[in-house]
């Protein structure tokens, strides 16, 4: 493992050989970026029960953050739909949404989740996300859609609506929407309807009316900013405000207030559970999209070194009055498919954004939470994943039981209790099924030097011998299982006079299972029975030295099963096959 | 699996052919072990801060249950030392000994312990107990020898002690020194260097004198009788009591009273963590015993069996007003040794335990208490195992340090924090090494159908080929890793053309791991690399038949690695080759 500097500031890598042509395709990007993260950051920061201006800090440090330390050429970070909500839902749990202590909770979770992928990136600990399996994650971000788009359904409506479950907002929904306000949902539903058409079927229309695949898309992706000028306007231009229907209203203007985070050890042990979540769903988030984008250019990305990469941003985010955030997949395609080269085009987009918190925010006053509600109605929709929930019922009931409990508890309970149980339902599953390894009786295929299992395959044996071939390392979780199949298949039958183990496929033994081996070894011995080792693997055999194991082995540890069986039958092995199949 | 009424109740099986001949042997069997049973149960009551009794009554019905659903012929259940401790230090938390209430908590343990063992035994779940590895079991039971030794140091000294872990009790202990009690250390001392000398001495005096080596071994077993008769006799004679020498006083006498323990379900509830340890440190001790001893008959035991037996043995312990059982090794080989053949043996143990509970209490009056800690002393340091310890730091220092978290936990914490730290420490080093899984880039062995890794042996490959052979299943918590890995080999080189994953070790895909195949299909497929699979075994074909995975494959399956090559390479091989080794 090399330690070179360079490793962990991969800025310095790409800073030194960087050309001015680069910067202009970055710039570019960056500017196309920008304009789409404005009003995504405004309904992001809204999602998470947060002032507007939250969403746009923490568009700017996190980025630069991320320029000097990610490994991902074009992913772009910042506040995403899932970590927004699953923000709203842990402070919700310490405070009211719009008090200074919620605001101040919610920074807190970005510094200590910050925190904590900074760790686990500087002692390469990123393999632990690995154990939030496919189902869980697929089942948990459908679950998140649905969630986040019921509960953006009050802005639409004009009402208040409490709750962190769909039942909970369900049915305080339905108590309110008696006091719709109508003005709002008439904005709410047009703003909700021109997206889904945007999102449809504005692609096609700007390939037919000459632009390219790739500029059709861009264009797409500045759908929200057209609704968004449109309802400004709207409300300007008929007074809407005065009729009910609620606007951003004053934004602070300036750049982000630098501060430490408060430090309150109760606090802080207190949110530990709910950082470590929205520390791993961002970075599994992140990584995968990273990964898309990079495979498309044939680069890499270093997963451990993201880790640094989003802690720092994070940390960033908590000290300029952001909230948590992570690479999001819609505004990191832009990035891409807008010419982004390197993360100089994050940086620039930071400027963007800073400059956009400067000058533009008066201009955001009358804009409507209405149509930010539809935006993110419409872009969490299609986290909304069916086809998935099909396929991993066809595919396998075990992951479908997972997903299934992962989705029901999300709904139900909530975000954290639903990833939470996912996540112990797999590893469960995991490791009952570790602790039954695949193993086959393998007898001699006639006139070869092969050896298969007698079940698939027609081969000889002898009723003296039974070879058990093992497919898995032997460790503590199924060596006992291991002990039991051994037992069953050598005691049951008086003939049985000698046991060969060939573990071609071990690949490890482990204390535990050494001291199975020497159990089996002793009750073998008790039951006139030897025992025997075959095709042990080197790097294994050099462990089994050191211990008694070898000294007080029955039988013999052979090179190969073939000298095994030729040792131990000799020339009375033809007389006493048996055949199979 | 067959449902035979008889699986669950293997005594109508063995009871079917029960013979006059095995009627003698069960019975003399019995009588021995009656003998040994009747101090063991009282001074394992007395560790477990019960009144003797209870000691006594957990050594009837148990042993009629265990002779009704146990596999093992020779398992003789009761209290034993670790159990014992367990059931301290969980009371200790709910109640003061002595009182009531403690008695109380003592019985629900063994109830509701009994209960989860039941429930795990229908449902087949033994395997749980195999996620207690050797280095923990091991470190476990070592550090309860050394804490139940201590902790009957009081009773040889005469004094009061308090405390659940070692500096607890040693503080404790050092500080009540000046009131140690003569008599009361005069007759602990005799009895603890009596009972050593017998362990260390005797068997093979009485080899010496004539007997065989079985009768001296079981002769042995009966020296802490002769130190209670001795003791007691001492105690009459010399009038000790008076003295200041604790005894065991009036025992009630007559059999125990069938009753059906309280239903608190705030009290179930906060019992449910130590009961679950209980029953699975019980389970693990008494299946390895009885495993032990079938294998010396060739006779096998079931494991899932051996819980519901434990557990019907449990579940009467505590309608008995007993505490929980466990399969006991002295007791056992006692059992064996004596020539017992039956669990019909262990039936007339508990009759002769009954006939002691009506006539022989009041012969037990002024049976000194510190003879009963002599005999728990000299038990359990034979617990302690150093060369376990030491076995543990040569062969595998991630067992070693397991072990020593256990150990290290148990005396300074506690029983179920030791036990509970080394659980979440080997399953934690258990996942994190599946995560890794083994794999190799191969090469075609000169001349032949065989592949190998290309670090280990000679063998040619081409530029444009990749082969990536992965030695273990693919599950999500090793399917990121193989993309990184396949990412890591593929991308870097710009000659890479194809990329073919060997499955021949691979026994299962699940729905994660399908999920990274298609991602590293889609990604090599973005930077022009086709995806091929060689050798998938047919229930992993068969699987994959229902993925959109083989139809999305950029690349071939190919039954053999060998027909990959010669399609891909043809006659061009030859000439790209490159030399390993």
């Amino acid at each position: 493992m090399s330690m070179k500097i360079s490793n962990y500031f991969p800025i310095l890598d790409w800073g030194r050989t960087y050309k001015g042509e680069t910067f202009v395709n970055d710039g570019i990007a960056a500017i196309i970026v920008t304009i789409m993260l404005i009003p995504q950051s405004l309904a992001y920061a809204l999602l998470a029960g947060l002032p507007p201006q939250v969403g746009l800090y923490a568009s700017i440090l996190p980025l630069v953050a991320y320029a000097i330390f990610g490994t991902s050429k074009t992913l772009a970070v910042g506040p995403v739909a899932v970590i927004s909500l699953m923000t709203a839902a842990a402070a919700g749990k310490m405070a009211a949404q719009g008090s200074p202590e919620y605001l101040a909770v919610a920074i807190l979770l970005a510094l200590i989740s910050g925190i904590m992928l900074l760790v686990m990136g500087l002692f390469k600990l990123g393999f632990i996300a690995n154990f939030l399996s496919h189902p869980v994650i697929s089942g948990f971000i459908t679950a998140s859609g649905i969630l986040i788009a019921v509960s953006q359904l009050k802005h639409i409506l004009g009402v208040k609506v409490t709750g962190h479950n769909l039942l909970e907002i369900g049915q305080s929904l339905i108590s309110q929407v008696p006091n719709t306000n109508v003005p709002t949902l008439i904005i709410g539903a047009l703003s909700t309807a021109f997206l889904f058409w945007v999102r449809g079927n504005l692609k096609p229309l700007l390939i037919k009316v000459g632009l390219s695949e790739k500029l059709a898309g861009i264009g797409t992706r500045i759908g929200p900013v057209i609704a968004v000028v449109v309802s400004i306007l709207a409300v300007i231009v008929l007074d809407l405000a005065d009729k009910g229907v609620k606007i951003v209203g004053d934004i602070p203007k300036g750049l982000p207030p630098i501060a430490a985070p408060e430090f309150d050890m109760g606090l802080w042990i207190s949110l530990l559970g709910s950082s470590v979540i929205i520390a791993i769903i961002g970075f599994v988030e992140s990584v995968s999209v990273a990964q898309t984008l990079a495979a498309k250019k044939r680069q890499r990305i270093e997963p451990d070194q993201e880790l640094i990469a989003l802690g720092a941003s994070n940390i960033a985010s908590a000290f300029s009055g952001g909230y948590s955030v992570t690479g999001g997949f819609a505004r990191s395609a832009v990035n891409f498919d807008a010419g982004a080269e390197t993360p100089a085009a994050g940086g620039f987009t930071a400027i963007g954004i800073a400059l956009a918190t400067l000058f533009l925010t008066p201009l955001l006053f009358s804009l409507p939470i209405a149509t930010l509600a539809a935006t993110i109605i419409v872009a969490v929709l299609s986290l909304v994943n069916i086809p998935d929930i099909k396929q991993a019922w066809n595919y396998s009931k075990s992951d479908f039981a997972a997903m299934l409990a992962t989705i029901l508890l999300t709904l139900a309970i909530g975000v954290e209790a639903g990833v939470m149980a996912g996540v112990i339902i797999s590893v469960a599953m995991f490791l009952y099924r570790s602790s039954r390894p695949h193993y086959a009786i393998v007898g001699q295929v006639r006139d070869t030097e092969h050896f298969r299992n007698v079940e698939r395959h027609d081969v000889v044996t002898s009723p003296r011998v039974i070879t058990m071939r093992v497919d898995e390392s032997l460790y503590f979780a199924n060596a006992r299982f291991l002990e039991d199949a051994i037992y069953e298949r050598a005691l049951e039958n008086k003939k049985v006079e000698h046991v060969i183990l060939m573990c071609s496929a071990v690949n490890d033994i482990d204390l535990s299972a050494l001291e199975s081996l020497e159990a089996i070894n002793e009750r073998l011995k008790s039951a006139k029975i030897s025992f025997h080792l075959s095709e042990v693997k080197g790097p294994v055999m050099d462990k089994l030295q050191k211990s008694h194991l070898l000294h007080d082995l029955t039988g013999e540890v052979f090179l190969s099963q073939h000298d095994a069986i030729k040792k131990i039958c000799g020339n009375a092995f033809d007389t006493e096959i048996e055949f199979h199949l």
